[in-house]
């Protein structure tokens, strides 16, 4: 039976969850693999924190460095958290020749070009699906099961935490802070639930998904990032009278010059599209092969189960690499299409609500400066009068490129008759 | 660069698109995995057939057995169709110590127990993500993203030709005879169509899937299976009024006694579960495992690129397994759970179809049937009275075994008010 030991770094909900399950499947581990694996130590940041369970007190250290110090230790797992902490452990297990598992999203959006390229020098290998959708195994499949496919698009629902505020603003009519409110009872919202809802745990995944398609890094300020607060229960129900629903929705294209995009944008997609029945905490991602077609996985996010099952799949795949290392899957080359398409030069279709005063001759002077941009415009929706004096105006907008849209919205801003800063919305209609 | 030597059994639809596909991805191989394809000899029935493109006529040989006896083919891809035939090639290749790729469901059901048994004992790897849903890496993920998961449930469509004819019944209104017509005018049909209509075609992928989930193989003996030949345009009907869709689902369980059963089944699935919005000729498979919870995969479950791009995905396995062997995903012990429940035994919720005589108390004689049986009604239909004396009569029965409903429908179908073969259907609430 071989013998695999293993350093993990974090004992948070994921970490504890790894460890559990190291524990609980023992049995299985070693019937399906022939594989015990050896927890040897665990480091956390603080000693003394009271813990649901406890292993036994000798695992703990409050020196991640000593899981780099301990030359039984072959496989490191980080779970911490954070960023210049598990930047250097995993920088420090790479030098020291230690496979690496993580599930730091954030970590390897920022440091992957640096990160992958130091693991290919010394000859390591990396394993992050936990970093990716929890329980959907696209890493896998993406480096893996369509090898043989380039890739066209990708669309995704990547937070959980996001998609059910939204998918209750729909269900129920709430705005956004009751939602919240509501998630964060519920434990599926932190206390600072920033990073989830103002799009960034989604933009650092869909940076991940492209690096995986195209083979080269995405920079975060190339990606164009939007959250949902601003998303009111209106919106929600002009979504549904037109037809969609709204959804956090990260795309990635790649265009006929072979320039790669990505968003990550609150999005109304078409009721009857298979994203639109993706409610609650579930993810799920949608992407296009040359060869496959269209493939979807669907699962959940996140959650100390889901997560832990895919850092269990990342130990599995380490300790057969260990057993008899190969050459990894991945692009040897990092620059074949490594061109990256200007959010502004995105063209999309829009979405745009305003909050206008209620007289007449108001749509034509906001249809103007639409006009004067060569912005066509597909629908509008006025509502009837509000005893206030403004009223909210919904203009959907046919193809535009994101920089003449988005100046636009400036120059209609400044206009007298608009009230409030105006909501600007992506529509996919994966056409 | 490591050169992989191919030996590829069979010309048809999907033989043809793996060799398009090796030439048109030899680039990508090369840059991807650093692997270089060579297909040394595609081995044909029919040597004069006309081919809608040519390989070198060199290539061909009409003999399987030249594959075998050349020793420098590495991998033997067995996509011939039929059972003797591919049965003693893909055992002479692992005898002969080469890889086997095959996307023969029906060799697999079959022969499965022996062939991976014989593959264990001579060490040689097999790559079998064509035989099961295409283009969705379904074996992979269980085998592998999967693996510290003990599986609690599987449900999935996995025939394209059924679904896409129960999507055209649902949506038009239209007949069997009618809606398989023009599934074979568009190609989605073969010209006999009744291994993928009579429900073996999928009981063939079910069986290899509860392979994969339990660690042994079940016998097709001890499937139920039932087509959808018998479905007609009022039971799409009826079940809409229900609130139900038909699909034609294979559904595995594990019950707690360790036991697990399969059968493949026309079935009404709720309309608002995901699988239900599964249409046209896609493939999907739900599963649930105990640590990842529901996790879907969708996507085309046949044709030429989607088949192809699985082929593709296992020659990449193949060589990366011939450059470094290392032990297999899999389970080493084949007797974990090797307990198969009866079909009779497996208890389930169901709608009968019957044609009855069109007066009263016939109602009363049916219902005085099954709760003779045991078996609760949960709802009746009684559509109004027809000209020809003879109506509809469906009844949605509650949680009852298999063996006890089969022997009650025996016996309504004795009853003289009963006119014509009664249609037995299965019920998933999925809770």
């Amino acid at each position: 039976m071989q013998k695999v030991s293993i350093g993990l770094a974090g004992f948070g909900t994921v970490g504890a969850g790894v460890y559990k399950h190291i524990l609980r499947s023992r049995d299985l581990f070693a019937e399906r693999l022939g594989v015990r694996f050896d927890l040897r130590k665990i480091a956390v940041r603080d000693m003394h924190r009271t813990r649901s369970f406890d292993p036994p007190k000798e695992l703990f250290t409050a020196h991640w460095e000593d899981l780099i110090a301990d030359p039984e230790i072959q496989v490191v797992v980080e779970l911490m958290g954070g960023m210049d902490e598990p930047y250097r452990l995993v920088r420090q297990a790479i030098e020291a020749g230690k496979t690496v598992v993580t599930g730091n999203k954030a970590l390897l959006a920022r440091h992957g070009k640096e990160i992958f390229s130091l693991a290919h020098e010394k000859q390591v290998p990396i394993f992050y699906e936990a970093a990716v959708a929890g329980g959907i195994p696209i890493i896998k499949a993406m480096r893996e099961s369509f090898v043989a496919n380039r890739f066209e698009r990708i669309d995704a629902i990547l937070n959980g935490t996001s998609n059910y505020i939204l998918t209750r603003m729909t269900e129920c009519g709430m705005d956004f802070a009751q939602a919240l409110k509501e998630a964060q009872e519920k434990g599926y919202a932190e206390a600072d639930p920033s990073l989830d809802v103002n799009g960034w745990d989604a933009a650092h995944k869909a940076i991940i998904l492209a690096s995986l398609a195209y083979g080269f890094w995405i920079r975060s300020d190339q990606v164009r990032v939007a959250g949902i607060e601003n998303i009111n229960a209106s919106d929600i129900r002009f979504a549904d009278t037109l037809g969609y629903q709204i959804k956090l929705l990260a795309s990635i294209r790649v265009d006929s010059h072979a320039s790669v995009g990505a968003r990550v944008v609150p999005t109304l997609i078409p009721k009857n599209h298979v994203l639109a029945s993706v409610n609650g905490v579930f993810n799920a991602i949608s992407l296009h092969g040359d060869m496959v077609g269209e493939a979807l996985f669907y699962g959940q996010g996140a959650g100390q189960d889901p997560t832990s099952s895919a850092v269990l799949a990342d130990l599995a795949e380490a300790a057969l690499a260990l057993q008899s290392p190969r050459r990894c899957y991945g692009f040897t080359s990092h620059d074949l299409y490594g061109n990256v398409q200007s959010p502004d030069d995105s063209v999309g279709e829009y979405y745009l609500r305003l909050a206008v005063e209620d007289r007449t001759g108001v749509l034509s002077q906001v249809a103007g400066v639409l006009a004067k941009s060569q912005i066509g415009i597909s629908s509008v929706i006025q509502p009837e009068g509000h005893a206030s004096g403004i009223v909210p105006l919904v203009i959907m907008v046919h193809h535009a490129p994101f920089g003449c849209m988005r100046h636009a919205v400036e120059e209609i801003q400044k206009l007298a008759c608009v009230k409030s800063s105006p909501c600007l919305l992506n529509v996919e209609s994966f056409t």
